[in-house]
């Protein structure tokens, strides 16, 4: 049976998440519908990153194996006329054998996305969180390098955060402003549950001036989810770029959505 | 009676455009309903620009005579609370007496995004052209000069349009890259109806490669619409400035939407 990686971009605006649920209208599930139409059999796909409700992606990635032998130009263009419109496949190839999306991958990139903007923007809702007044973005710049490298994020955690190990290496935080807008890029070999949104919401207390950029090297020693700032809304968020292994990471585990 | 300035931004895709019609939701109605839960009174507002279903507004200015004197904050903050997601006023000023936001324009800007992309982009859906093959934009950079200056844009108007005199005076058009993304900018005195879409539809086929350069020359000196490129999608297009002058344009007339 052939394994197949698709390439995955959606608004994650309508869906409850990635991971399918019970109730609402998940990633994952819209993905399984289209492929069975398109296969003519049920089929289960692996995700690399579970995203939250809201959460957008322009390189997601999901494994599966192939019920039916189909050329990959179907795995685009016939998939992408059965998805719904806010779920795209961007690309299909051919994967070795055994490969798993999700234990397979070692890094991951997301962008979270800010505008600055004392009124509401139309065009922009549900792609940037919107904030009010000027944020200090050379001090948000100051205060984040001390993320980078190998540590223990159990204080950018969510409460609920499934995984079992809580050191993950960070490898780019860089801050980018364009006019208004501020885009946050994120590298790490793994994150933890939320750990992305915890980190944007803690500089943009440093952005807004009610804490000193050294405050967030205080938070991450600490280890304590009760000092870092408030959890970034979801529609920040953007699963970038998804990079793989040749083979399963010992280490993998459940829990990540950035 | 103090005359107010808007400036709006909407996203257009859930408006059958700017001006009021018997069935479905215009960007006009809307904000003159919203104006009336923030008055008490109902009004009329004229807009610079009636642009079309679909099309979009990162500057749109409209003018009303204001039923009830409101510090210019309720303006922006509480109207926007009473608008609908998807429209939203920027800033509020107080206008000079007469001020009348179509009388007065003495020019506009838009932009025309275009995604040059093998599939469908579930996020720029509703914001961007998406052509599916690559585009010779330095082909369209060599035909566009033409256009500049002041000419019969005849051949560039749609059918319906209302307006009685056909010259108008190109500013600018410029054509910007940045990777996948193209995007027009096109600033003039005035525009006749469907005039940028049906520009961008007949530089596209230059950069399809289905006409050279030189053939934007013979379209407009044809004025004949026949002979001119389809008109772009609405989806494309965004209302990002509009120049106010300082009294009515002896010219003015409707019709225009770009």
């Amino acid at each position: 049976m052939t394994v197949l990686k698709l390439t995955l971009e959606y608004d994650g605006t309508d869906f409850v998440g990635w991971q399918a649920q019970p109730n609402g209208r998940s990633v994952q599930q819209e993905l399984e519908k289209g492929i069975e139409r398109l296969c003519g059999e049920p089929v289960r796909v692996t995700g690399a990153g579970r995203t939250d409700a809201g959460v957008h992606a322009r390189g997601q990635v999901a494994s599966l194996r192939a019920p039916r032998e189909l050329p990959l130009k179907a795995w685009t263009a016939g998939l992408n006329a059965l998805l719904p419109d806010d779920l795209a496949c961007l690309r299909a190839e051919v994967a070795p054998d055994g490969f798993d999306a999700r234990r397979w991958a070692r890094g991951k990139r997301y962008t979270y996305a800010i505008l600055v903007t004392p009124v509401r923007s139309p065009l922009e809702r549900g792609r940037a969180w919107e904030i009010r007044r000027p944020l200090d973005v050379q001090a948000m710049r100051r205060a984040a390098p001390v993320l980078l490298g190998a540590h223990d994020f159990s204080a950018f955690r969510a409460a609920d955060c499934p995984a079992r190990t809580t050191v993950r290496e960070m490898r780019r935080l860089e801050i980018r402003q364009s006019g208004a807008r501020i885009e946050l890029v994120v590298e790490a070999t793994a994150f933890l549950k939320h750990m992305v949104r915890n980190i944007v919401g803690t500089l943009v207390e440093v952005g807004k001036g009610k804490q000193p950029a050294g405050w967030v090297a205080q938070v991450l020693a600490s280890r304590d989810r009760t000092l870092a700032g408030p959890t970034a809304p979801a529609h920040g968020l953007c699963l970038v770029e998804v990079r793989m292994g040749d083979g399963p990471h010992p280490g993998a585990e459940a829990g990540d959505d950035g």
